[in-house]
């Protein structure tokens, strides 16, 4: 939803104005009411002014950034996903812990010789292993992984509202991000915490002051 | 934003009579164009109804449910929290750890002997501790978690923007609900997955057809 130039002028003379009739408003435009009455039915009906009867329209402190379905849900997946992670299958199981906590990450994408995706370890699978497991120098992240086919991927051209869909009904945490032409070959990464953190972001952006 | 009885009849006559002009559809009131107006300036900005010049109106195949922030965002951690999985302080790393994968859950609640909260056990303190350590099952869950007043908490009344504020600002997987009056008596959880999730229903039920 975008207003028009009239409308946010509309705003601002009801800013410094409130409260102020419809005629009143109409004067500043050299306009009848009768013309201005769907941008002020618009604005009413948005929760940016408030009307009462005998008294005129009020701001009512939201600013002019109402929520937009294609600004919070039709973005794609470029616009929000990282760098991923990427290490080789003989990286050690002790070694990709490791790797968690120095780049602060809950998976690890592995790839292949040929920087081609195969494979991706979980937080949850590393655990599944250490825990009774005391080779974890000697074990190799292949022998754990999830791998292709199994893997949940996007592309960057993927909506934000199909990326959450995957995560949400797979219950997993991160997605790669893999090239549109070259199905392997990882782009980014894109998790539940950036899609999340979006959300939050428009919510404060679009907050009542 | 609520639509009337009216903008909801006038899309249900547009959905069957597409396109329609504006003095066709006031005919269905035996109204004339001009009270329409507003109404029809309100549904074609949302993106509801599309107006083309010279033809008429069209039904855009968005539903009626357009994203309203009090829904989204102001809607209170209660709506969506889930029980709490509590654990005793005396509980080994061992058992914590096959208590995740058994609730299928990436954190656990610690709790004293009058059930109040005292501690927070999340996945990666298990992995931290169980690379490396052999005694996992003579190891109290006391001995690693993160402790009270070390943890972050909201209430049953706290909103989804703030929780998710706080998820997003410290880095936390999961918030543990408590009760407004007995500060460490917890009711509930709340996590990173709930509200993606929560936002991405929302999405899907304003989704265009």
């Amino acid at each position: 939803m975008n207003l028009t130039e009239r409308q946010k002028q509309i705003i601002e003379i009801v800013k410094e104005n409130e409260p102020i009739s419809g005629d009143r408003i109409a004067k500043y435009f050299g306009l009848n009411r009768a013309t201005l009455r769907s941008d002020l039915a618009v604005l009413t009906m948005i929760g940016i002014l408030d009307a009462r009867t005998k008294v005129g329209y009020f701001y009512t402190g939201q600013d002019v950034n109402p929520l937009v379905f294609d600004q919070l849900f039709a973005i794609k997946v470029k616009e929000l996903m990282v760098p991923p992670i990427l290490v080789e299958q003989t990286l050690s199981v002790y070694d990709a812990i490791t790797n968690l906590y120095l780049y602060d990450v809950n998976s690890l994408y592995v790839k292949n010789e040929e920087n081609l995706l195969i494979g991706v370890i979980s937080q949850k699978d590393l655990l599944r292993f250490s825990i009774g497991n005391a080779n974890a120098e000697q074990t190799p992240v292949a022998m754990i992984m999830t791998r292709m086919p199994n893997i949940i991927t996007v592309t960057p051209e993927t909506t934000l509202l199909e990326a959450g869909n995957l995560l949400m009904q797979h219950q997993i945490d991160s997605l790669p991000v893999i090239d549109l032409k070259n199905k392997q070959s990882v782009v980014g990464k894109l998790t539940k915490t950036h899609v999340m953190n979006h959300f939050i972001y428009a919510g404060n952006d679009s907050n009542h002051i």
